[in-house]
């Protein structure tokens, strides 16, 4: 059967997340939902990366196999049409071979993670940022985060339930920027464990408020014990951006 | 009685617009319930501009005059306690003398209006910008935006409904800019007719299309009716990024 391949854009806040659950609407079954009015029959589809409850994608890429080929730009159109009032838009499809997994085959992902640093509470920003009011530092934050750059046991920023055989894992990049009262964290790596880039933010929390100075992130990460991180940040501010292939 | 003046961010969408109405919640009232809630009586707040329903502001400003007079910085968080849920946030307040009024003494207003044009509907910016699916020429907008700064008789662009006594206003500015699929439009401007950011956008996504060309805004403009210019714009993408003092 004919593969595409998705780039998927979502707002996560009306959703238990990405995966498909008993418990209420989630984005893999609402874009299934809209393939089977399309063609007729359930089709499964397959995301790079199970976004939880309140996380938000710019670009989440998933993977489905259609009975019949179908023109990779009229795919989006079609989706979107059945997917309304759904807050999910396909932003584009290609045909794929069959060897393409939107999981398996990616060599790479981005998250952005945004703070709003200021005394008053959100209007405009609520439910897609993480309001923190008291100061924050963030030259101390993005020295910290240079501990964490690199291929580490990142156990100490796992989530206890993580599923994952190995807790080691590749990152890239972890930049802390400030514009005005956004702090944004871009973190890119090969792939992340279950909360990992939320127990980071909320371990860079305590740095920029002062709690931590920048040399605990390293100690943190040595110790190889959830106990020894901070707390998960919420799921507001989080932003699965971009997923790479080769 | 002590006078302050407060700077506004809200969301647009769950309101019938900024002035009090007997139709729905307004964004006026909800400050005025949070102050009474504060000061145990009501106090009218005199806002700068009356943003329609649907319409947002990052630097709406108001005043109003307190019973008892209050430190500044404690004003905000007071009012933003008793606003929520509401998605409205007191930025700041400052204590200023009763000569100040924050309509009549106002110099100057910026708005920004966003579209987005890509394919895809939108999922995360619904309700906050004009999605336009037909490709646009930015460039081409812009050319014919500068038809428009300058003083004029804005009576093409103006809501046949507006109450202003007179049709001329000043435009200091009004530029348009594509970043990767979003257009931001910029007007500033001493002060605005009913409609008129609106109902410009709506007019230069027809010079965007190739429907009109650059040169025809001129021709629009020196109409002076309204049934010359092009049509409304909603109201999702406009925000009230600032208003001006001396």
């Amino acid at each position: 059967m004919p593969r595409y391949k998705l780039t998927i854009e979502y707002e996560g806040t009306p959703f238990v997340g990405w995966q498909r659950q008993d418990n209420g609407p989630s984005v893999q079954a609402a874009i299934e939902d809209a393939v089977t009015a399309i063609c007729g029959e359930h089709r499964t589809v397959h995301g790079a990366g199970r976004t939880d409850a309140g996380v938000h994608a710019l670009g989440q890429v998933a993977h489905l196999d259609l009975p019949q080929a179908m023109a990779p730009e009229k795919l989006p159109l079609a989706i979107n049409f059945h997917i309304k009032p759904n807050p999910i838009a396909v932003l584009r499809a290609e045909a794929v071979g069959e060897d393409f997994h939107a999981r398996f085959s990616a060599t790479g992902r981005s998250y952005l993670y945004r703070i709003v640093n200021r005394r008053a509470h959100l209007a405009l920003d609520r439910g897609r940022a993480w309001f923190i009011p008291q100061a924050l530092d963030e030259h101390a934050m993005h020295e910290a985060a240079q501990a964490l750059v690199g291929t580490h046991d990142f156990t100490s920023f796992r989530a206890s339930y993580c599923q994952a055989k190995s807790p080691v894992r590749v990152l890239h990049r972890l930049d802390v920027r400030r514009q005005g009262e956004s702090i944004e964290i871009v973190a890119e790596g090969v792939s992340f464990l279950h909360h990992q880039v939320r127990n980071i933010v909320g371990t860079l929390r305590l740095v920029g408020e002062g709690k931590w100075q920048p040399q605990d992130m390293a100690r943190a990460l040595a110790a190889r014990d959830r106990k020894a991180g901070g707390p998960t940040a919420p799921p507001d501010g989080l932003y699965l951006t971009e997923v790479r292939y080769d």
